[in-house]
């Protein structure tokens, strides 16, 4: 299958940014329908939260298109999954509404779970309207976006609010580890990794499947499409940690650090805790410690787990998590154009800019 | 149809009382299998919340057969209603899972809003693990309710997932009203009861509903089921808000009045409040101080609630909503038995010792 080399590094930015644009552009008015179907305060909480309009509802001017709110990465996944195989984009939109919602209510639950004031560079939706609002904003978001599958024409809506629902309970059982594992002392990489394919891969991989569902595509590949986002998920989850760490805070919207002030387990920090040598060992010691860390500390810290193997251990997760996305989706036996694109999405979503 | 006057006042207490009993017993292996499938700590706090066990994870004596956490009105219900249609209670089982569940998301996620600190005599769930862990829980008990109803053997899951997601988004609109209506100034008893119909009546209903489904009931009986149980849900609200201002502290849990201490928009003080005597002025004035109201300001409120007419048009309309059950239940032409049993339990909901 030549499909497998096929690759243009000159033209992938272009190429991306295009079809995050088609994306954002074919799920903009499905989603401003099943948001504007919430009621009031939870549509205008939604669309804050979207990065729709301001606080009291001010209509921001970057989403004069209703395209505010992120890349749409997601949506991308759904539309190329379908694309991949053989599917018109246009069939998988109630997949792409679903995957977005469902990714917006992880979110507004996700901050409330764990206090963090800041999302996407503003004031996060519990602390602008209160963790009441917060949650409801969430249920009623996990129940539109059931209710945006379930309106799937034709005979395959079932199997794809299966497929979501499958998913939810994944994502549940992920989240739950995140949160045990701020409370508990040690961490395995495994462990780590089984929650990151929860937390972060159940949606992506769920992302890619409902593409393949929506387009008629049989078991085998909706499976290969699966597996596909699930790792390219997980592999995300890692860039993300590594940005937690060393990432640029204008760009992350986060303090620099702040994954270690908080003495997040993320995978750096789990790898270098694994480790014996004496970085490693610093590395518990400070993050044993009762009081909060300093600005020095977490530069320190931050130094023990590049010391320890953390980033090094993290860097070889990406890459051999995107190579499992990569045979994954050759299961799914892509057409050669969608498979170039898939590949040059998940280039984007694991390299970031560090 | 002889039916619809066949009720036996003598035998009543015993024959629900029987009736529940048997739903505890029928629910209970299947209910404990789904709330076992949760991570924890999500189980542990499912069960706490269900009064299966104290907040340490100590099984209560009650709850020696795993039957503990409320009557099962919801359970009977979705038996009942199989039973009505002619199909055996045990396909209605998954139905029975999913409407328990979903109240159980639904009570853990509102004492969240409401900041509620008590629940059925105990504090509530979020008072003893924390918000996060609450509002993660509920998103559980969510999500395993509807994977409980998609496991059901047979051609029939997926309509049942139809008809909850359908009712979930009543639900949503239902709580989105109860939150609004402690914000704004006046509300009508028309917007009341709309309220009432989506918070209590909707998932009566679809217990109902789901009973008449799995039991393959054709769409014309499901939808009197379904109207049967949101009548008899909004009665059953209607006296719960009777209770909540005269009702015996002891039997429900909450302080006297807590209601009027509360200064909620409960149906009795909407229809005091449409009043336009003095009693009715007097009530108005009271709810608009500022300041919390002492223990002889609340009886004054209670009397004036009751002076300006609240007491008897809720009264009334506790009748009137049962009266429309009674009707709709019988569009569902259910057995003469089960008529008779489904008319015991609507007058044990709506008469509760008042």
């Amino acid at each position: 299958m030549t499909a497998l080399t096929t690759t243009e590094p000159t033209t992938t930015a272009t190429s991306v940014a295009s079809v995050l644009h088609r994306a954002r552009t074919l799920v903009a008015p499905a989603l401003r329908d099943a948001i504007g179907a919430l009621p009031e305060p939870e549509r205008r909480i939604a669309r804050y939260h979207r990065g729709w309009c301001e606080a009291d509802g001010t209509q921001l001017p970057s989403s004069a298109g209703g395209e505010g709110g992120g890349k749409a990465v997601r949506p991308a996944l759904v539309f190329l999954a379908a694309r991949a195989v053989g599917g018109p984009a246009e069939c998988a939109v109630p997949g792409a509404v679903a995957v977005e919602l469902i990714h917006d209510f992880s979110l507004l639950h996700d901050d409330v779970i764990d206090g963090d004031p800041l999302r996407r560079h503003r004031s996060a939706a519990w602390a602008v309207y209160g963790t009441p609002a917060a949650v409801l904003t969430g249920d009623a978001l996990l129940v539109g976006a059931l209710r945006a599958l379930m309106a799937t024409p034709g005979p395959l809506a079932d199997t794809a609010v299966r497929e979501a629902l499958v998913m939810l309970s994944d994502l549940m059982v992920g989240q739950s580890q995140d949160v045990a594992f701020e409370k508990v002392g040690h961490v395995e990489v495994g462990q780590y990794l089984a929650m990151a394919a929860g937390k972060t891969g159940a949606l992506m991989g769920c992302a890619c499947a409902l593409g393949g569902v929506l387009a008629g595509a049989d078991a085998e590949r909706v499976a290969g499409l699966r597996d596909f986002g699930r790792c390219l998920g997980v592999a995300f989850q890692c860039v993300d940690d590594l940005l937690g760490i060393w990432g640029d805070s204008a760009q992350s919207g986060k303090p620099v650090g702040a994954d270690l002030a908080a003495r997040k387990k993320s995978l750096p920090v789990v790898a270098a805790l694994a480790d014996e040598g004496a970085a490693g060992r610093s590395l518990a010691a400070l993050y044993a410690r009762p009081e909060p860390l300093n600005e020095s500390e977490i530069a320190l810290a931050a130094e023990l787990v590049e010391r320890a193997g953390g980033r090094e251990a993290t860097e070889r997760e990406v890459s051999r998590q995107t190579a499992a996305a990569m045979r994954a989706l050759s299961r799914a036996r892509p057409t050669a154009e969608v498979y170039r694109q898939l590949h040059e999405l998940a280039m984007l979503l694991t390299r970031r800019d560090r």
